[in-house]
């Protein structure tokens, strides 16, 4: 797409060889699919296991404590894409140990990818643009009613579940889904 | 979008509190973000422990074998996505067990999340519109030379590392890439 140049008119139908209705170009035949989209996260953990967790500066949550987590880019691994999110809202440097869970959230077609992994530089944590206040939270002093999201509140219980073991199938959504 | 309305003119820009250029809508200032694409599938065993492979109807890949998989789509969750795909391609009704892998291409922005999973209804499965052919394949029997993707390689390898077992982490992309 380049500058000033107008879009092609698209309507709704259903291509040759598919199911359901997209939106297609009605001069080219270009299908826009549109696609679920990925998040990546992680809950990271000190030496002595506080969590890194980010009061957030945009919305949505804004003022609530979140996990570093973003949007993955384009050209990138999931593994990547993890660092990055804890790198641009936390200057923070982590190891990534293993998938923690695969998260659906179907109501806004998104897919949340969290690991669990070692945070490298406790010491040089610095909140980035995304980020009010950085907090490394023992279990207790984790401010459950001040939480930005459920998947969130599951990461961090289920990250909880499987404290020291090294085998362990990631996470789903918890069946109560609460 | 609706029938016959020009889209609105794009340019590359980097957005307020963004890092990258995206392409943005020089009249409304929507940010058409361009995302990762999900694909979810399955290795799926039959009781005896033969493998569901597909014969590929369609490019890329037309004529070689591969997993049921395919693109999530929107408003499912991955367990709904890797279910759908087997029914489409395969007829196939699964048990999903857990997720066996977590693959990213970034070359082409895609990450494949891959289940384990049962096979059931061997008796029954057919091929949709995008197979040829299937085949229930043993692990001597796998059409090695003529699998239609790397991924298809690494999950069968994979799951055959963990058979048997209940706890594992998911694999990733495998170290040498191959």
């Amino acid at each position: 797409m380049s500058d000033g140049q107008a879009m092609p008119s698209f309507a709704l139908k259903v291509p040759e060889g598919d199911d359901r209705e997209r939106n297609v170009c009605t001069r080219c035949g270009f299908v826009a699919y549109q696609n679920p989209k990925i998040v990546t996260g992680s809950v990271a953990t000190t030496e002595d296991g506080r969590i890194l967790l980010c009061k957030r500066a945009i919305e949505p949550g804004f003022g609530f404590w979140t996990l570093p987590a973003g949007y993955m880019e384009l050209g990138e691994s999931v593994e990547q894409s993890a660092r990055r999110e804890a790198r641009e809202e936390a200057g923070a440097d982590l190891e990534l140990d293993r998938v923690l869970a695969v998260y659906s959230v179907p109501r806004i077609s998104q897919v949340q990818i969290m690991f669990r992994a070692k945070l490298l530089n406790a010491d040089s944590i610095t909140p980035g643009p995304e980020s009010q206040e950085l907090m490394l939270a023992s279990w207790e002093d984790i401010p459950w009613d001040e939480l930005a999201f459920p998947t969130v509140v599951w990461a961090l219980r289920q990250h909880r579940e499987v404290e020291g073991r090294a085998d362990f199938p990631p996470f789903s959504n918890p069946a109560d889904g609460v």
